[in-house]
C-alpha cells in the first residue's frame, strides 16, 4: 500500500496537493473519491452525475434508460474464474442491474498493444460472447485501437451499456433511509484474492476462483418480487467497505455493519491474512449489497438465496441507524464498534 | 508504413496469417477490416453490427436510438486545433450524427498512467466540458482507472454516446444506390497533418490546425431541410479513401470520385508530399461525405456551405455509378481512372 499522501482521517488533502496521478487515484479509496468530487462532478455538473450512482438513469426519446461505462485494465488478462472479457461484460451488466435496469445492449472499445497474440484476443472475444449471452445482452457497436509496443499492456477494454428502467423503479443511494436493512448477496473477497494469487504466483490448497458473475438475474427477481429496494451497489474496487462508505456519504446516513455476519470463506480469509489484506476492502465482481425496507428483508434474502449461486450464502449484515451521518460503523466479533474509513492508498492495483 | 503482411490486391491474407496484433490492425485499412469481418462481426453476430455503420441504430424501451463508442489514444495528447478531450467528445458526437441521430449524452472512461500530471488531466477535462457544451450533449456517467507507470501512455479515453433518431430517418451504407451524388463537407487532411507535424517537430510556414469539430449541426440541418440523405460517414482513420471503400463494399456499389474536385489546402498538400502521404488516406476529425439523391445535391451543398465552417469549401466529388460492384474508382487530374484500395499497412499510427 502506498504511503504517499496517506490520510486516514475524515479531513483529506485537497486534490491540488497531488501534482501527479497516483495508482490510488484509480483504487476506489480516498484519492479516487477526491478525483470524482473535486474534478469530474464540478466539471460536468448535471443531475445524473450528482446522484453518484453506478450509472445514470435518464429519459431519452420517451424511454427511461440506464447508461453506464467502465474501463477494464485487469492484470493478468486471464485468472481463475474469468478473464478481462467476462469482467468487461459482467461489470457493465452489473452496473446497469444496480440501477434497477434490465440490461439490453453493450458497446466495446478495445485498446490493443502491438504484439499481443491474436489467440489472446480470440479467447477474450469468445469470453465476451459467452458472457453477453449469459446476460441476455447484445454487443451492438465497437471500436479497436492499437498502440505501439510499450505504450499499453496487452489489452484494455471499455464497455458501455444501456438498460431499460421500469416506471416506478427508483433505486439510488439518495433513497436510503434510517431503519433500512443491509443485505449482502454472498461471501466477499474471492475476486481480489483470485487475481492477487495468480499475479503473485501463490498456490492455495483449494483454488480460489473469482466470483465474477452477472447480477441482473438476482436484481431483476428482487424487483419483480415487489421488494422495497432503496439502493443496490456492487462491491468492486475497494470492496464492501468502500461501497458502504460511498452510500453513507451520498445518503447522509449512518450504516452499522456486523463483522460477524459478513460471510468470508475460510480460504479467502487465510489468503487475506497471508497477503495483509482486510477482506472488507477486497474487490468482488459478483456480489452486491441491497438496502431494503425492514419489512421486506426476510423475503429479499429468500429471493437472493433462490436466484444466486448455491455457494454464495447471502446474509443480513447490518442496518441504517440513527448515528453520525455519513459514517459506517463496524461492530466486530467481540462487540467493539469502530468507524471505518476509505482506503488511503492503493491496496490492489489493476484488480478490474 | 509497415511492410509486414502487405497486401495491395483485393485478395487479402486471412486473419489467421497474423499471429500477433500489428499497428495496422487499428489503422483503418485492410488489416482492421479483416479483424472486424473475420473476428468481431462473426463473434457478436447481430443485425446492428451487420450494418457496418458508425454506430448502432436500435429500438430500446420504445425509443429509436443510436449508440456508438470510440477509444482515443492520440499521440501527442495536445495538438494544434485540439486535444484528446475535444477528440473524444467530437468523435463520438460525430459518429452519432452520421447515424442521423441528435446526440444526447456521453459516457467517458479514462485510463490514466501513473505519474501523468494532474494539470494535464484538468486541461483535458476542461476541453471535454467545452466540447460537450458546443455539441449540446451532457456527460452523464464515467469511470477512471490508473495503470502503473510504463503500462500506458499518459491517457487513453473511451467515450460512448446515445442519440435519438427521428422516425423516418434511415441513414446507412445499405441505403446507397446507383445515381447518388457524393458530397464532401470540406477540405481534407488537416487533422492527420496537424498531428504528424507536432509529433515529428515539423514547422510549416502557416500553422496547420486539426479540423476537429462537431458535425451534428450540419448533419441536423441536412435532415431538417428534408434532403434525401442515403448515408453519411465521417472521414477519420484511413481518410476519405477508406470511408468510400467501406461504403462501396457494404452497399455493393461502385463509387466514382474525381480527384480534381476534392479540396485539399495547399499547405496540407505540401506537407503530405514532404511526409510521403496521400491526402486521400489522411485522417480528418471534422469532415464527412454524404450520399444524396441527385435531385437534392445542389440544395444539400448549399446547406453544407451555410452550416459548416467558412473555410471548409464543401464540394461535389463524385457519384455512385454502374461499374464493378464494391469498388471505388478515382479519376485523376488528367482523366485516368484507377481503382483505389485500402491501406495495407499503417500510415499514421495513433492519429485519434
Amino acid at each position: 500500500m502506498s504511503n504517499e499522501g496517506n490520510s486516514t482521517s475524515g479531513c483529506p488533502l485537497p486534490l491540488s496537493d497531488y501534482p501527479r496521478i497516483l495508482l490510488a487515484h484509480g483504487g476506489g479509496g480516498e484519492l479516487m473519491h477526491r478525483l470524482i468530487e473535486d474534478l469530474f462532478i464540478p466539471s460536468f455538473a448535471n443531475g445524473e452525475l450528482n446522484e453518484r450512482h453506478d450509472g445514470a438513469v435518464l429519459n431519452i426519446g420517451g424511454a427511461r434508460l440506464a447508461f453506464t461505462t467502465d474501463s477494464y485494465v485487469v492484470k493478468p488478462l486471464f485468472f481463475p474464474g474469468g478473464d478481462i472479457g467476462t469482467l468487461a461484460v459482467y461489470g457493465t451488466v452489473n452496473d446497469l442491474a444496480m440501477c434497477g435496469a434490465k440490461p439490453v445492449c453493450l458497446s466495446a472499445g478495445f485498446i490493443l498493444e502491438e504484439g499481443v497474440p491474436m489467440d489472446t484476443l480470440r479467447r477474450v472475444v469468445d469470453s465476451m460472447r459467452g458472457a453477453a449471452r449469459a446476460s441476455g445482452v447484445r454487443l451492438v457497436t465497437g471500436d479497436t485501437k492499437v498502440v505501439d509496443r510499450g505504450s499499453g499492456d496487452g489489452m484494455f477494454i471499455t464497455t458501455a451499456g444501456i438498460g431499460t428502467v421500469a416506471e416506478g423503479v427508483a433505486v439510488s443511494p439518495s433513497k436510503v433511509r434510517i431503519g433500512d436493512v443491509v443485505l449482502l448477496s454472498g461471501d466477499i473477497g474471492r475476486h481480489g484474492i483470485a487475481i492477487m494469487a495468480k499475479r503473485e504466483g501463490l498456490a492455495f490448497e483449494t483454488a480460489i476462483e473469482s466470483d465474477c458473475a452477472p447480477l441482473h438475474g438476482i436484481a431483476g427477481d428482487l424487483l419483480a418480487a415487489g421488494i422495497g429496494i432503496r439502493c443496490m451497489r456492487d462491491l468492486t474496487r475497494g470492496g464492501l467497505a468502500s461501497a458502504a462508505i460511498e452510500i453513507a456519504e451520498t445518503a447522509g446516513v449512518c450504516i452499522a455493519l456486523e463483522a460477524g455476519a459478513i460471510p468470508v470463506r475460510e480460504d479467502v480469509r487465510g489468503a487475506c491474512e497471508l497477503l495483509g489484506f482486510d477482506p472488507l476492502y477486497v474487490a468482488n465482481e459478483g456480489r452486491f449489497i441491497a438496502f431494503v425496507s425492514p419489512g421486506d428483508a426476510d423475503r429479499a434474502l429468500a429471493v437472493m438465496r433462490a436466484a444466486g449461486p448455491d455457494d454464495a450464502h447471502p446474509a443480513r449484515i447490518g442496518r441504517v441507524e440513527e448515528g453520525r451521518p455519513r459514517s459506517v460503523v463496524l461492530t466486530n466479533m467481540v462487540g467493539t464498534r469502530r468507524v471505518i474509513s476509505r482506503l488511503s492508498g492503493e491496496q490492489l492495483p489493476r484488480i478490474c
